[in-house]
């Protein structure tokens, strides 16, 4: 890998000063019939290339436009001009590609404010403009960061299955996946479909979690996380909604609920650090857009602090661990839930909570990142431990400031019998999860994990409010395009 | 996480000496009812626990078995021992959870040969044996040295959507994926599915491919690469086939094809010196192991080199780069080709090279990793750069010792005429990708890449010879178990 970024041509430039080196990129602007400002998508940073008219063709510069690819020779000098420290004199100009230009009108490319929509119909061009090569930069350094925070503690990442037998994890709708032909379903002799002849030889769905596969490796190679893609069909046409994207879920062995929280909050903290550190122009620009877009809004509805404030305050500030129990009682004391200023009013202990009231509990009365903890039985899953007082489990929640629930998670239930009643009681097939329960046969140990929806941190980190703009493909109700 | 693994106590005894410390694991072994052999998964070597009677109790004892979890609180001395540098001398031992010792008879955490079919059976408690514990560390070490590599270099990670409406990768067959009820699928007017009411609004499938639309993201962010799980719907039940697998696509604006090939080989040796470096223990037990096999062979078909020499042989071989033209004509001048000793003769230019030719390259002819490149144009993909000679493209594949090919790439065709020309004349629907077009009419740029299956070099590092044996859980035909 010879060939230089602009990345590295800016932050290196001292090395390059005066010498002849070759850059590619594509045409941001071009002033002046002067001044190319190249981007290669290495960096949100464009490099000024100056075209020096004694060596560079009159026509040559005819065909230069934005959204132009070009090959530069040219020399490395300091700038005159204000706004960078760097630029190219161009010795040589080579035009790689051909514009379109009349197609060009229509396509987000042209150099002027488009919506976020049409940005998400031209979703395969979108890496060409500064708000998406931002956010997708920082996606890659999220994704980086957690499997880095795992690799550095012995954790070993493990590939669950997206394809399923099981019908039984109960997180969710499932798409079914099939080789069928579907103008001619194979039947039994009953008339019934017969899924014995589909290539699996099985009724086969899309995962909606990795956890179980996950905690049977977790009890052989004690500590392991899956970062993988996962579905659910439900149709929610949302903002904050995906049929398919990508989960995060590590699994300890002999971990209790509290190492768990330890884990998450150590996980989240590192990772937004490491974004602190490694993004810094993208986030720069991300909190000038962040801070345009609070202006629009009515002052009540604006966020108190900046994005990056808001991200250096997560990183700081100890998050504020508070059972259900106590939660409650807040909410059920709080002015919103007297004056009926919740949509969904909480009542009494036993209700599960609604977004407004997370938010509630982080943004007005805690400030502060908040775990909750040892959820009511009933409202959580089956796989979750029971606590001595027969009627909590040991589940937790991370909620966010914007966001709402970023991380849920549980202590497991070793206990065989336990977590047949369990299972009895909530109508979980045992016959299917076999292997899962035969985990709690032979050397069970009690441990814990969690799952972090990959977008929503993106979502939290960019500052952007709609998930499909994190997500270089989203997939939703009625699209599925590209 | 303050708990320490039976890895680091191990890698850092000098630290916990003449200290008490507390570890958890699985009993391997129990012998003399005096010392155990304690597991955790974090590394393949075992940490001896001495029992002191005096302080633990006889019917505690009587209760410890092979695959009994257990928590131990003990002093860190240097052993006296053969085998091991130091030990644990017990004052407390806690069994975490029960055994149920007759189910226990028929599981692979019985201490004795079982076959890998068998234990691809129990592929939920495979994990436990030292074979598996081996092979998914180096699994995820591989995994964390792609990452690693790719992240060096400026290439961002992206996740090309796993459910695609695409139809024409043309890679393979594909999946369905539906939310219909098969049993009552909606139909238009006309009587024919109605796939508007799907989910998606269209016929959707599992994706064979993350290419194209890795190229599109490459086209803004210069240098990206995919990792995620793709697959096929051949009904091929071989030892080197999975219907769902894992890999890795990188694609660069502005590579050529030469770049491409130093990029794939630069690659390949580092991820595997980093296994070299890091999984040093599990692969000493992986190389006696492959060493054993052999001996099980006739002599004329054992491996030439130990499975550590054969990766070290990698890592210090420079590739031989050979065009297909040249290896064809070394082919068919080969004594194994006029002796008729391959399944498929090569009988002229133009043939598409099977296995056992690529093998012959590699192994017998060159002995050494090989890089073909410049194939024929009718045997590759629509999407590969048409070279000057008119016939052939600017494909590439490398090919290992004892597993032929282990990558596939090409430099991309980015010149809009030519790539539509080559659409029409392979019948691939070019309404349906006018986004992948789109690319090579705004700033086309010559680009390349290369795919390489996550198993297959998983395979090659670890010297297993069945590919469900490198993946947590397999999915073949007729098989979806856990």
């Amino acid at each position: 890998m010879h060939k230089q970024t602009i990345k590295e041509v800016l932050e290196n430039y001292k090395k390059f000063l005066h010498h002849d080196i070759t850059v590619y990129g594509w045409v941001r602007a071009f002033r002046s019939n002067r001044f190319i400002a190249l981007n290669d998508g290495s960096t949100i940073n464009n490099l000024q290339i100056v075209v020096d008219f004694e060596n560079i063709d009159e026509n040559l510069i005819k065909n230069i436009n934005t959204a132009s690819s070009l090959k530069i020779v040219g020399e490395v000098v300091e700038s005159q001009g204000a706004g960078q420290t760097v630029e190219i004199i161009a010795k040589k100009i080579i035009v790689l590609g051909d514009n379109f230009t009349e197609e060009l009108q229509n396509t987000i490319l042209q150099p002027k404010k488009h919506s976020l929509e049409k940005l998400r119909e031209q979703a395969h061009l979108r890496f060409r403009t500064n708000l998406f090569g931002a956010v997708f930069r920082v996606r890659h350094a999220v994704s980086f960061a957690i499997h880095s925070f795992f690799n550095d503690r012995q954790f070993f990442y493990l590939n669950t299955p997206v394809i399923t037998g099981a019908d039984a994890e109960g997180a969710g709708e499932m798409f079914g996946v099939t080789n069928f032909d579907l103008d001619n379903i194979p039947r039994d002799e009953e008339g019934a479909i017969d899924y014995a002849q589909d290539f699996f030889g099985r009724k086969t769905n899309l995962t909606v979690s990795g956890q179980l596969e996950g905690e049977t490796a977790a009890m052989g190679l004690g500590r392991i996380y899956t970062f993988g893609p996962t579905f659910r069909a439900e149709n929610s046409n949302t903002t904050r909604h995906l049929a398919e994207f990508w989960m995060v879920e590590p699994e300890v062995a002999f971990n209790n609920l509290e190492d768990n929280i330890d884990l998450a909050e150590d996980f989240l903290k590192y990772v937004i650090q490491y974004v602190l550190d490694k993004c810094k122009d993208d986030l720069e620009f991300l909190d000038k857009r962040f801070a345009e877009e609070q202006k629009q809004k009515p002052e009540k509805e604006r966020a108190k602090e900046g994005l990056i404030e808001k991200l250096e305050n997560v990183v700081a500030k100890r998050f504020k661990r508070v059972s259900y129990t106590e939660a409650i009682d807040i909410l059920l004391n709080s002015k919103e839930n007297k004056k009926g200023k919740f949509v969904y009013p909480v009542e009494k202990w036993g209700a599960d909570l609604q977004s407004e009231h997370e938010r509630y509990l982080v943004e007005k009365h805690f400030e502060c990142p908040v775990v909750l903890f040892d959820y009511p039985a009933e409202i959580k899953a089956f796989y979750m431990r029971l606590n001595e007082d027969d009627k909590t489990v040991a589940a937790m929640d991370v909620l966010f400031p914007g966001i709402g629930e970023i991380i849920g998670g549980s202590q497991r239930e070793e206990r065989l019998d336990v977590l047949k009643k369990k299972m009895e009681d909530m109508h979980v097939d045992q016959e299917e999860l076999w292997w899962y329960l035969d985990t709690r046969k032979f050397g069970s140990v009690p441990h814990s994990g969690f799952g972090l929806g990959l977008e929503r941190l993106v979502l939290f980190v960019t500052g952007m409010t709609n998930i499909r703009d994190v997500i270089p493909f989203p997939r939703t109700p009625k699209s599925a395009e590209f």
